[in-house]
This record gives structure tokens, C-alpha cells and sequence, in this order.
């Protein structure tokens, strides 16, 4: 069994780095949070006897040696970066818990046959800079590094600027790390595990996700001299808009998702009609032609809704990946590790993307989740208990020494 | 009748002062922007023999001595701050015609008994600091000017500290200046005078204002992981009211107007489901009943949907005037003056607010309007041509001459 008071302890040493306003934190990809985070985590692998590489995409990778140096390693890790009122586990958990997981093994003098890596991916959140999992995603191949690099924040700023500000831009080639497998813990950030009790779920297969920023363009005018019939209000029509977002996925129940997380309307002046609205829609499921099916329903009637208003509309996809099953003899570990370790443990479909997701596309890959209290994720309340984390980690720790042939 | 050649190119020269991005203006109230405006007006109006004061709000007057010094003043002017995507006339034409008025009767070596007192009044547009029409409110005694100085931008810098930033607490105290009556001529910012072909409105009433600032509250979470029953998602929230505003103006046609040019999500993630949102509706109408019933509308049909969403929510009224008449003796100086000219005019309505309005208050005041092209303001497009600026300067000079006793 891991420490679960040593990894606590790292948890909480860690959210202190980007406090948010509520206990939360704000260590978004990037800045200036989230360099001292890694050096934190750097530093931590150091002291736990493994060496620390950094590719050109800034992922972290910290090695330990196994005993047959030439074999490929297992991976686990997960992200340190969060969203902007983020909790202290999203991603954090993963990587603190790879951590726990080497530093466990070290206590017990173990060396297992095959290396251990642990890594920490950048800008899984992908709220600062779009699409999510970016740096998973070039490692798999999905992305170019080049159209990565020219990904822009909200201000204009670059991905490829923004990696060489706070240092780190690695010397490794992005994707070339081999790999046995990977293991990715990480809280559930939906309530099903807690509403069962059940401590772990063993997870078969990510959801599917869409993003697609939407712009609409009427005219700005002003909101009172403006007669009702000469109008072309952007904001109205985005409002029409995500009216509809909410009734696609409700008609897909249970087996979809859908909402706008990011709203913007343009000159966005209390007595100017918005001239633009621009907003990013998600929409996620388990099964791919529902995905399909409401991403071309958002464009038809997105279409329809800005004919009738006269309103220009224009469609971008700017984040996607299909759903994705995990692999059979590395989610096998995960369950028997589970029940080895007497935990209750149920098959779970995971309703948020990770970095998982896009490596399972390279290299033999499985998830572990723990409950989070109410479901709730992205968000400074996010919580989880020591018992959930140490149980998670207990789970990671058995799931990877039998895949690195202890 | 004026130098039309000379307003057009001190309307050109103020445009550039703060440029837009298309053509037009940002020249925000307090920034660096409109305090190069001021003082590029505070020369203008030294060099035409005036004496420029400026009040504790920032208001400046600049004032030509009647040949009876002792009489009080008549006064014209509007605000040369603008929109963030503005135009080159919204406000800028009522301050530079009064300018250019008092270069013509320069000219014309006359002296009328009355002093005549161009004014400059400080954040007109509301935009940066609601509401509008801040400073010619504390001169006419209905906000404080505490109040006033309290106000913050979207930073959370406040208004007193951004004006003495750009140099502008004057040492007079707000509302010292006498008067005798007030003009302000402006663009029309609607489409009626340019569809029926006329030079001038004279403006008889303007119509009333009512800006509530709606604050929602759901909660926080994830947009892949939170199932659809579970979501208390502030931004549908929003969608739901914005359409209602436009329900509640329609219902009301064609004597009111509605529309939110306010909006924003919190935390504005793509993966998180807006947990606040706050947007700012504005209602308009010529009858005070009418503003009333949709502001009483807006929020019960607000507080019905927020509970029906298990949102909450707040409404804060953070600007608003009653329908004003003019005075009638100003409005038939401005109608004797476009006679006279042989300018074609009508009978008009202020669709927008106008300093006017307020000063209405404490003073006998009319506006005069001119045309603008497609009845389109608070737009960089905003245009008018050349004879439009010049009828409407020429009937300010005469409206003023006779009003000032010549
Ligand atoms: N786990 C997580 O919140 N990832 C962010 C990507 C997503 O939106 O699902
Ligand atoms: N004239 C003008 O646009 N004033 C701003 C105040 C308003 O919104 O009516």
C-alpha cells in the first residue's frame, strides 16, 4: 500500500502554488502558477531518485530506473495545469500519485523489470489555450507541434511563446518516448462513483467530445434610437442558439451532453446591440454518431435560427476526439488490482477528455477513477477524501508493478 | 450661417484623436484617448477667445463674455468621449458645432449680451462607468458625486481616481454654473430623418431609460462529466431571459425598445458550465408606464425561470431616467431657427439619452438633431455628411443668437 498521508501531504503542498479566490486554484497552463508548479514536481521526482526530461512540448517525463533498463517503460501521470476556478485534484491527482506510486517502491526496495515514468502533460484543460489535451494530443501524433505552437490565448499570446517564457521548451522530441503502457488516475468529476459508494471505477471507455466555436455577426446599433424591426442583435441570436444546444442533448437522454462554457458578445457595451457573439459549444457521448448527429443539428439549426434574424453565423471546429475504449489487458490490471486490494469497484464510462484518451491511440493505456463529493469538478469546491485518493493510488501502484513485471 | 468647411475639418481632426479599428473612434471616457481630446478642445477653444473651466466632475466650459457679463449664460455642448467602437459624431458634433457657433459669431464681430458657454460633459456613453450621462446627472443634482466617483470600470478602477489619473478634477464645484437655457445638438442615431428626407428634428421629448444589471447563479462544474439533470447552468439561464427581454419590448411596439448590449460568463472556461452570469438589460420607451411594466416584467419573468432552473438571482438597477420634455420655449427657438433657414424639419423623439436630458432638469434646454446616415450609431459606420453637420450648426447658432440676446 502507497502512503495515503504522504500524498496528501504533496496535494496539499501543491495547491498552494496558483491559490484561486475560494480555495481552489487557478494554476492555468503557462503562467507563471503553472512553472513554479512544475518546479515543485521536478524537484519532488529529483528527490525521489528518478531523472526529469522535458520534450518540446513542455511534458515532464520522470524516470525511474527499472532493472532491465532497455525495456519500455510504464507511464502514469495525468496534468498539473487546472482551469481558471479549478479544484486541487483535477490532474493533480494523477501526477502526485505517480509520485507516491515511485516513492512507495523506493521504501520497499522494489525494482521492478521495466522502467516507471511518471509524467505530467501540458495544458490538458485547454481553457486558456483550445483544444484540450493539446500536448497528449502532438505526443500521439493528432496534432503538429507547429499548429500547436500558433494556438492563441484570449490576449493573443502563443502556445510556442508563451512554453519558451516560463522554460519549457524540452530538448526531447515530442512522441518519442516509448512506452509499455500508461496509467492515468484521476477523480471522476461526475457523481456516480459516490452516489454507488463504490471506491474505484474501473474505466472501459472515454466519451467522445466536440467543441465548435460558433460566431455570430448582426450589427451594432444603438439600443435605443434603434427601432425593434431594424435590429440585428448577435446576442439575441446566440441566445436562441444555445436554447438550442440544451434541447439536442436532452434528446439524446442519457447518452449526451451539452452546453457553452465560453461567452463572449462584442462591443459588449451596456447601449450598444451586440454587432458579434462568439461561443464555444460543447457536446459529448459515448457513441460517435450521436456526436455527429448533434454537431450537424447545431449547424443547421444554428443556420436556420441566423437566416431568420439576419444574422451572418459562421462554424469552427476548434476541439474533437472520437470516443475511445480503453485496452483490455491494462483495464484487466486496473480491476484486479482493485479487487486484490478488496475495493468495491464498478466499470465507468469517463464523461471528461484526458491525456488518456489521446495516448490509448500510441500505446496500450487504462484509467482508474475515484469519486469526487457531488460530482463536482471545475470548480473551487471540487473535494475528494484521503481514504478516495490513497484507495486510487493503492490501485495505481498494484496496476503498474504487475505491468512492469515485478 | 456658419463655416461648414471649418466644423467638418475639426470633426476630421478630433477623429483622430483615440481611432477606432474600422474608421471610427475609441476614445473611452478617462483614458489617455479623451484626455488628448480635451486638451486638443481646451486649445481650440483658447484660440477662439474663450476662457476654459473645469468642474470636479471634469466638465469643462469654455465661455465667450457677453457684452453684459453679469446675465447667465447660454450654454450648448454634449461629450466628446465615445463608444469603444464608436463613431466620429456621436456627442463630438454637439461640442465642436458649439465651438464652431462661437468662431462665427467671432467672425461676424458680434457680441451678444449674454456670455455663451460651450460645454464638454465627462462620460456621457456609460460604458466604461455605468451609468450614462454620469457627470451632467451630478450637475443637475441627481446623483452625488461621491456616487459618482465610486463608480468602477470592469477592472475595478473608479472614476474619481481615473480622472485625476488623466488630469481633469477641475476646481470648480459641480453644478456652480448658472445658466440661462442649454442646446445640444446630436446626431439622431435612428433612421427617421434620413428616411423622410429632412435636415432637422426638433426634439420635443426624449424618450426615458431603465438599465438593470441581472446577476445569475448556478453552479460551477463540468460539461463533460455533469449529467444534464444535475446542471445548474447560469448561462441557459441567461439565454432564457435574454429572450424574454426581447418578448417583453415587442409586446410594447412600437413605443418601446429592448435589448442587452452587456453580457458576460463566469469563468468563461469551454469546459465549464457557466456557474454566473451578468448581463445588463436595457428598456426604452417615451412612456413612463411602459418602462415600468417591462422592468416589473423582467423581473418576475426572470425570478420565474431562475426558480424553475434552481438558479438564483439579482437584479440591480444601475442607470435609468424618466421621459423629458423640453422646454418649450428652447424647442420653438430651434423651430423659428430651421424657418428661418429654410431648413426642412419635424417634430422629434430622443431615441438615446442626452445630457440634455438631464440639465433638463435645472435649466430651460432642447436639442436639435440632424440626420445620420441608416440610422446607424454606436458603430465605427456611423456617417453623416458634411450639409447635415452644417444645418444642424447653422440652427444651433441661430437658436443660441436669439436665446443670448443679440
Ligand atoms: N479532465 C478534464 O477536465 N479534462 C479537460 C478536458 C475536458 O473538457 O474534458
Ligand atoms: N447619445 C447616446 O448615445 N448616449 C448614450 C446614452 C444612451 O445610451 O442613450
Amino acid at each position: 500500500r502507497i502512503d495515503g498521508a504522504r500524498l496528501w501531504d504533496s496535494l496539499m503542498e501543491m495547491a498552494k502554488v496558483g491559490p484561486g479566490l475560494r480555495g481552489g486554484n487557478n494554476r492555468q497552463t503557462l503562467t507563471d502558477a503553472d512553472r513554479e508548479g512544475r518546479d515543485l514536481f521536478k524537484r519532488w521526482c529529483e528527490e525521489a531518485g528518478m531523472s526529469v526530461g522535458v520534450d518540446s512540448m513542455g511534458n515532464m517525463f520522470a524516470r525511474l530506473e527499472g532493472a532491465e533498463p532497455d525495456l519500455d517503460p510504464v507511464m502514469m501521470g495525468s496534468h498539473l495545469d487546472t482551469q481558471p476556478t479549478g479544484g486541487k485534484y483535477d490532474g493533480v491527482l494523477g501526477v502526485l500519485a505517480g509520485l507516491e506510486v515511485v516513492r512507495s517502491i523506493r521504501d520497499q526496495g522494489i525494482t521492478p523489470r521495466r522502467p516507471i515514468v511518471v509524467v505530467n502533460w501540458t495544458n490538458e484543460e485547454g481553457t486558456r489555450f483550445a483544444p484540450a489535451m493539446l500536448s497528449s494530443g502532438v505526443f500521439a501524433g493528432v496534432h503538429t507541434q507547429d499548429w500547436a505552437y500558433a494556438r492563441e490565448d484570449a490576449d493573443g499570446k502563443r502556445f510556442g511563446d508563451e512554453l519558451a517564457r516560463i522554460g519549457y521548451v524540452g530538448d526531447e522530441p515530442v512522441g518519442g518516448r516509448k512506452m509499455h503502457a500508461m496509467f492515468e488516475l484521476h477523480i471522476e468529476q461526475g457523481p456516480i462513483l459516490e452516489a454507488e459508494g463504490r471506491d474505484i471505477g474501473v474505466v472501459t471507455h472515454g466519451q467522445g467530445l466536440s467543441w465548435t466555436e460558433v460566431t455570430v455577426t448582426g450589427k451594432e446599433s444603438h439600443t435605443g434610437s434603434t427601432p425593434m424591426p431594424m435590429r440585428r442583435n448577435a446576442g439575441l441570436g446566440m441566445a436562441r442558439i444555445l436554447e438550442k444546444v440544451d434541447e439536442i442533448a436532452w434528446s439524446h437522454k442519457p447518452h449526451a451532453v451539452g452546453a457553452a462554457g465560453h461567452i463572449e458578445v462584442f462591443p459588449n457595451s451596456r447601449n450598444v446591440i451586440p454587432g458579434k457573439a462568439v461561443f464555444t459549444v460543447d457536446f459529448r457521448s459515448p457513441e460517435l454518431s450521436v456526436i455527429e448527429d448533434m454537431e450537424a443539428r447545431l449547424r443547421s439549426e444554428g443556420t436556420r435560427i441566423a437566416e431568420e434574424m439576419e444574422l451572418e453565423i459562421a462554424f469552427e471546429k476548434v476541439g474533437g476526439f472520437d470516443p475511445v475504449p480503453f485496452d483490455e489487458g491494462c483495464v484487466n490490471a486496473v480491476r484486479r488490482a482493485a479487487e486484490k486490494l478488496g475495493y468495491s469497484h464498478r466499470e465507468i464510462i469517463s464523461g471528461a477528455g484526458h491525456d488518456a484518451c489521446w495516448i490509448a491511440r500510441v500505446a496500450p493505456t487504462a484509467m482508474i477513477m475515484c469519486p469526487c463529493v457531488d460530482g463536482l469538478s471545475h470548480n473551487e469546491d471540487e473535494e475528494i477524501s484521503r481514504e478516495w485518493a490513497a484507495a486510487g493510488c493503492d490501485v495505481l501502484l498494484h496496476a503498474v508493478l504487475e505491468t512492469a513485471e515485478i
